[in-house]
This record gives structure tokens, C-alpha cells and sequence, in this order.
């Protein structure tokens, strides 16, 4: 049987319960609208712990476009089948009003991740690495899990959580999976719903550019031409917008720009239609 | 017998036992250097909860001035003698390595709190705030208490500590009590030991301007005007060098300046000798 909790402070001591008892808890934190790489994460935390919980909460707080926002897929009764399926023990699935009962604008405390969240999404996305520390905080008090689950695909988020826990001293053990991709390599997101049929049909061109972009890397060409001719491929298709393209460093996430003598991930954001799609390759040296 | 714990995943594993064993956890956070205000906590503490930590731990990152970090007194025997004295079940008393491994400077992540941080000691203690958020997060994560205890002499810290607590959902509750004062009158605090044997004698003037200003505010008298009057008499006094007074809402912490229509507090903070002393008293109205 899975339960469906909706209040912070029931969820709370449901999961200090199954604490008590012994178990051990995983959380695998959601915006909903679920896809096979949600799946994976699921499926991975429950090899890895005793308890599963999947939260399902579309923050306000993170999100910089209100239209965005509004717009954000709401498949609620399809999620909910989706968890139960993969065995999920228990779905936290709060209201906004329970969540952030003074609301989740201006008046919420700010976060600054200093150097880690100033570039990439930091610069084309304001103030939405700030809600995403809130409300991850939220989620690791209210549930206090010994692992929570995130994808690579948002890699910069996923460093972002790690600070705010190492700083922070969250007792929560951050875990990165991998990016899941469609058969053609587009990175599963619950926005690529948001493609037209045409616009699915172009959105693969993001990943072999990428993984063209990687053999560059290795083969010793300088990150700012990659990255530079990266962009232009993509630019050079009417339907996208390409925002960046950057190499950082996996360490600092500094922008790099010559050879790379470091691991390092290549990052993407780009407008396709009314989806902002973003992707990233790592690069081992 | 009472456990001194170094080690933050130790002291979190240690309380999580307690809490299995079905306890509930007291936090009483201190920088050391204690007197009866922090032996007050202890003891209420103990009343509200069935197992009583004190943490020891002086956080550099709280700290604007160096040299007020260098010489915070360190009485850490004497203190231990006292904890002990009093029934604390527990102390957490870690390193600063164990607490910043990475430093505890501009690498860490930054809070901001708001209007809430901007005035008063936000303003003269640039930073500080945000150290101390960061430290409570701390602490609220590696000992994870039900309640945790702090006292009204610093007063804007507490309503900054209830901020962090609501907007992160962190599930401790956060209990303020009543500065303890010297027969004198003079708010107890680690830092009256630099004190002089004259300067300490001059000291309880902030506590009799306070005083009388409240007695002037609640007959009707502006804000405005009574926080001038109180500026002016401490400034009188040679050996004080004021920084601010000022009357502010206890629901905002806006400043106020006409006649008042909601609770309030007025605040001081003065230097003494190389003391710098802060004090507080509410005005119910």
C-alpha cells in the first residue's frame, strides 16, 4: 500500500515512524509529470534504501517565468499510477499553501551560491537556484531521508544541492544519476511535452552536438572553439534559440576555455518552440 | 553521565538513537563562556524535553570583526563543569574542521534574510546574520531537536532563526526566552568580561536608559523622539560609544517612529571599552 501525504508535519512524523522502526529512507524529489528517467531514480532508490518516498511539488519559488510556471504539465492521477507501479512506499505531495503559507515570493529568504550559481542557468534563469535551495531544504527537513535523488541532467542544480548540504550540514547523502535519453538521445524532461511534432523531430540536434562536442574536447581542441562552433550548429537551425553553450570545470564549475587539463561537463540551454530545453555531457580527461 | 561529542555524523548518530528510544531532544546552542542567561535555557530545556544538548561551538563565521573572534573568552573547563552541574545529558562541542572543512569564509554559501537582516546589528555587523544562519542550519541538521532554546537579548537573531526555521521547514521548534540581567540591571552576556571594573560599573546605564524609554513610549511619546533621547543620554557618558537605538515592530522589525500602535522593542548596542553590548526590552502596547 502507498500513501499519499499531503501535510508537511504528517508527512514528517509518518517517515520518523518508519524511522523508528528501523528503516532506512529514501527520497526521490519531483516536479511530477514523469518519465522514464523519474523511473530510474525510483527504481534506484529503492535498491538502495528500505522506505521510498517520491515527492511531487512543482515549486513556485524556482521558477523565474510565471508562464512557465502555469504552463508546468500537471499529470497528477498518471504520476500517481506511475509510483504506485514502481513500488514507491509512500508520495509526499503537498499544497502550495502548505508549503509556503506566507508565500513564495519576495518575502522568502534568498540563497546565494556564490560563484557555482552566477553562470549558466544562474545568469539566464534569476533568483530560480535561490527556490530550488529553499524548497530542497523544505524537503530534506520535512522528510529528513539518509539519500535523495537527482538527476544529471541538471547538473548545475544538482552541485548547487550538494553545497547547500555540505554547507548547510544536511545529514542527506545527494545522489547524481545519470541523464536518460530517448532512443534518439534526446534527455528525457517532462517540458519536451511541450514539443510539437516537428519541433520533437529537430530536438536530438542538442545531444550530437554535445557528443561531437566531447571527441573535440578529448582530442585536445580548445573548450572556447568547441563551445563556440557547438553554438553555431545549433544556431544555424532556424527553430532553436541556443542561450550557452559552456565548458566548466566539474570541480569549480568555472567556465573553461583552453584545453582541458580537468574533468569537465559541456552544458546546453536552448528554446525550441515554447519548451526551454537544457542537456549536458560530461568530459573525462 | 553526561557525552561530550566532537564529531557531527557522531552526535547525529547518537541523538537519532535517543530519538528511537522514543526521547525528545532539547537544543541549547552556545558559543561558551556561560553564565546563568545560558544556564536559564539549560534549565528550561530540561523542564520541556526528556534529553537536554548544549552545544559549545564559537562560529567564526558569524563573526564581522577578527579581533572580537580572537578574543571571544574560551572557558571551556569551567564550562563543561557547568553543563554537567546543571543535567545536560549531552554536549556538542565540535571543531571548527569538523564544522567548515572547507573554511568558514566567502566560499560558503550566503543568506539573506531580508528587512528583517537589514537594520540594526544587520547594518553594523555586516555578514554576521548570515553566518548565523548558517551555523544554526548546522546545528538544526546534526542534532535535529525538537526545540532549541535562545535567549531575547539577542533579539533580532531569534525573530532571523524563526525566519530560517519557517521558510526551510525546518521541524524544530524555536523557544525564546527572557534576557537574565545582573542585580544591576545589566543583560548578562560572554562579552562583559572584557570588561573593566569601572567600564562594568557604567554598564547597567543601557539597561536604565532602556527603561525609562519604554516608560516614555507607552505613555504615548514618538518613537522618534525617545530613541533620540536615549541615543543622546548613553553618548553623554564618556566611556560609551552608542551605535544605534531604535524602536522596531516585533512583528516586522521595521523601524518605527511615531506614537506606537503595535508591540515593539527598542534596541541598543554601544560599545564599552572593548566590549561591544547589545540589549533590548519589549514594549506591549
Amino acid at each position: 500500500m502507498m500513501e499519499i501525504v499531503r501535510i508537511p508535519t504528517k508527512a514528517h512524523a509518518f517517515i520518523q515512524e518508519q524511522k523508528k522502526a528501523g528503516k532506512t529512507i529514501g527520497l526521490v524529489p519531483t516536479m511530477g509529470a514523469l518519465h522514464q528517467g523519474h523511473a530510474y531514480l525510483i527504481e534506484k532508490c529503492k535498491r538502495e534504501n528500505d522506505f521510498t518516498v517520491c515527492s511531487i511539488y512543482v515549486n513556485p519559488a524556482q521558477f523565474n517565468n510565471q508562464k512557465d510556471f502555469d504552463t508546468y504539465p500537471d499529470l497528477f492521477e498518471q504520476d500517481i499510477a506511475m509510483v504506485k507501479a514502481l513500488g514507491c512506499n509512500a508520495v509526499f505531495a503537498p499544497s502550495h499553501q502548505a508549503m509556503y503559507p506566507e508565500g513564495a515570493g519576495e518575502n522568502l529568504l534568498q540563497f546565494n551560491f556564490g560563484k557555482l550559481a552566477s553562470e549558466l542557468e544562474g545568469r539566464y534563469r534569476p533568483g530560480h537556484f535561490s527556490g530550488v535551495g529553499v524548497v530542497v531544504a523544505k524537503l530534506l527537513n520535512i522528510i529528513a531521508p539518509h539519500k535523495a535523488y537527482f538527476g544529471q541532467k541538471d547538473l548545475q542544480q544538482y552541485l548547487i544541492i550538494k553545497k547547500l548540504c555540505r554547507d548547510l550540514s544536511f545529514q542527506t547523502e545527494i545522489v547524481m544519476c545519470p541523464t536518460k535519453r530517448e532512443e534518439d538521445g534526446l534527455a528525457m524532461s517532462s517540458r519536451n511535452l511541450r514539443l510539437t511534432k516537428t519541433e520533437r523531430e529537430k530536438a536530438p540536434l542538442l545531444y550530437s552536438v554535445l557528443s561531437e562536442a566531447v571527441l573535440e574536447l578529448k582530442s585536445g581542441k580548445k573548450a572556447s572553439q568547441v563551445k563556440q562552433k557547438a553554438f553555431d550548429e545549433i544556431a544555424k537551425e532556424p527553430m532553436f534559440k541556443p542561450e550557452y553553450v559552456e565548458v566548466v570545470s566539474l570541480e569549480s564549475f568555472e567556465i573553461l576555455s583552453g584545453q582541458l587539463t580537468e574533468n569537465a561537463a559541456i552544458c546546453v540551454s536552448a528554446h525550441l518552440g515554447n519548451a526551454r530545453l537544457i542537456d549536458n555531457l560530461l568530459v573525462q580527461v
